[in-house]
């Protein structure tokens, strides 16, 4: 492994992008730049979404990195500078983590009344399992100085913004107390494979428990600062912002909300009366999942069987042994609760950004007369 | 979800197939039946080798279900005969689990004096993460006869053997009281997908911690017996044989023996001098891992660290920071041993049909000069 340059890196084309997702059955909602979500039903156990059926959340091209010297550059107020290629990288020890990434604007698309943006349904939110180094010690290595309060993270990617002169880079911050309790990681590897283009190849932040804005794509600096950051994606947008009593509220987007899927059965399918499993994936950023409980046509809640492990900011399963008898309609109803005593609204918390809607998910599937 | 039939099934282009693998980068030894290796160097981290590149070993060539009315039979000494679709499993509560699988002829090549077989490197071997429905849990519904004592597991690929007359099934067998203590599931996923056709589609019985033999691939026919079962998998093949003083011994094989691979850096591999990150994946069959050692140019043994969890059958990462300063050829190796006290013997442990071959793995690298 040489020390220099990324070697071949996979080249760019938006309409093959496109058409590769499309193919692996996401659901494309813009193609420049590419935006798709997954389809939940597809993914058959298991908790890891294979990489060509991740979601995919872009706020710019991605960006061509072809030919580039790709370097992560570590600076700012730091005793060590480094840029470190992506061979050295590799050379340090590695760490693995599960780790479920969902976009703050899963769900979007049930806000009423309506709001701008991507309108996501219910399948911006894919895990996968994460290979790459400790962001804690690519810093101490670098050795923060006292001074040292937050930490930016800058992606390739950027693009024009609108309401915005010149060119806006995607960066995030997060504070240095808050770094270590995440586990963030600098990951060049998913699910066993070099990052692919579309998820932020050669290098991505992941941040376990956050909604994924936190996870930067194709890092190339990181910037130790003294004063609060005041990027774009940190003040501007990412903001839980609504009007109580006439007073504008604004809260930055930090952590997934609890949330549960309902998997199996789809909305609409059709069941033959008798036994059935239903099922699906909660998870939190706050804490391990507490509890599931399924509500059958408006029924007592029922708590559901966990299965796998818990850990937060990583799905999990739930399922329950249902018997449907009565033809027709029946709705099903999942609502989680994790350990920190969270639990889902029954309606969607609407805010003017349309953020964080984790509202309790109802599907309607019909039962078959005998 | 209809409980009939298998819907669209993949079919079989044995061509095809190959040259999938080939593009895949697994190294094909044969291609009718398909038998592949998966290339160790390419998994980056991680625990979960993609479907793709997951080692293929076939005895047959890979049966055709299309159009077939397949059907889990579950028969014999039960006092309830199954016969279930895919959709009635897929019904039933699901469990997940990682599972490391290996040929037991992975390493045959090394054997000296050679012996006839696939000439195994040593990439017969990956792990996935499965998902079906618990083997004991469908037994159970089946209710076993007091005069239960093997369940034999019947799969759809069947031909004609050497020395044989008429076509033979590929068929395995467990003892019945083998079975709770495995965690067995019939998977119909893996790595999150259906079962891709060459690993088993619709149904593959996965036994963790044994030798991939067991796992029984496009199952069909669970059938339960009361005497012990005598087929040619189980009896002719699939036996550790060698002469001991003029006595000529068989022992089945069963559990994975206790191995750790040499991942990075790859054999003759050429880096700069200096500090870097040597690791590789131990598993074993018996017990979770207890330590990897690692020997650089003969020098005593350093205990490296162990990555991520331990769990009997499912490999995990080690990794050793080295420093190699002096330029020219080094050697590595790494020996892993297991918490029921099993270690990998230095040197390959010869057996007439090639199993279970352990031995201590060497790689020889090179340092440049500075």
């Amino acid at each position: 492994m040489s020390g220099e340059g990324l070697g071949a890196v996979p080249a760019v084309d938006p309409e093959e992008a496109c058409q590769t997702a499309i193919d692996a059955g996401l659901v494309v909602h813009r193609a420049h730049p590419l935006n798709a979500e997954t389809s939940i039903s597809l993914l058959i156990g298991g908790v890891v979404m294979p990489n060509a059926r991740f979601y995919v959340r872009n706020h710019f091209q991605i960006p061509n990195l072809e030919g580039a010297s790709w370097r992560l550059e570590v600076g700012g107020l730091v005793e060590r500078y480094h840029a470190l290629s992506l061979a050295q990288l590799r050379a340090m020890p590695t760490q693995t983590a599960m780790v479920t990434l969902e976009c703050a604007g899963n769900g979007r698309a049930q806000l009423d009344p309506p709001v701008p943006g991507e309108p996501w349904g219910l399948g911006a939110v894919s895990t996968a399992e994460w290979t790459g180094v400790s962001l804690a010690e690519v810093l101490d290595r670098a050795r923060l100085k006292p001074s040292a309060r937050e930490v930016v993270f800058q992606g390739a990617d950027s693009g024009m913004v609108e309401g915005r002169a010149g060119v806006t880079s995607f960066e995030r911050s997060l504070e240095v107390n808050q770094l270590r309790d995440t586990g963030a990681l600098l990951a060049f590897a998913m699910n066993g494979e070099a990052l692919p283009i579309q998820h932020g190849y050669p290098l991505r932040l992941i941040v376990p428990g956050w909604y994924a804005v936190a996870s930067v794509k194709w890092l190339t600096r990181i910037q130790v600062i003294s004063e609060p950051f005041s990027g774009y994606y940190q003040l501007d947008k990412y903001q839980y912002e609504r009007d109580r009593d006439g007073q504008a509220e604004r809260e930055p987007v930090t952590l997934q909300r609890v949330r549960s899927l309902i998997v199996e059965p789809q909305a609409d399918q059709v069941l033959d009366p008798g036994e059935t499993t239903i099922r699906g994936l909660p998870w939190s950023g706050a804490a391990p999942i507490a509890r599931v409980e399924v509500s059958i046509n408006g029924d007592r809640w029922q708590q559901a069987t966990l299965v796998g492990e818990r850990q937060r900011g990583r799905w999990q399963w739930w399922q329950l042994a249902a018997r449907l008898h009565t033809a027709g309609s029946v709705t099903v109803r999942a609502k989680a609760t994790d350990l920190a005593g969270r639990t889902q609204p029954d309606h969607p918390p609407w805010n003017a950004q349309g953020y964080g809607n984790n509202a309790v998910q109802e599907t309607r599937i019909n039962v078959r007369s005998r």
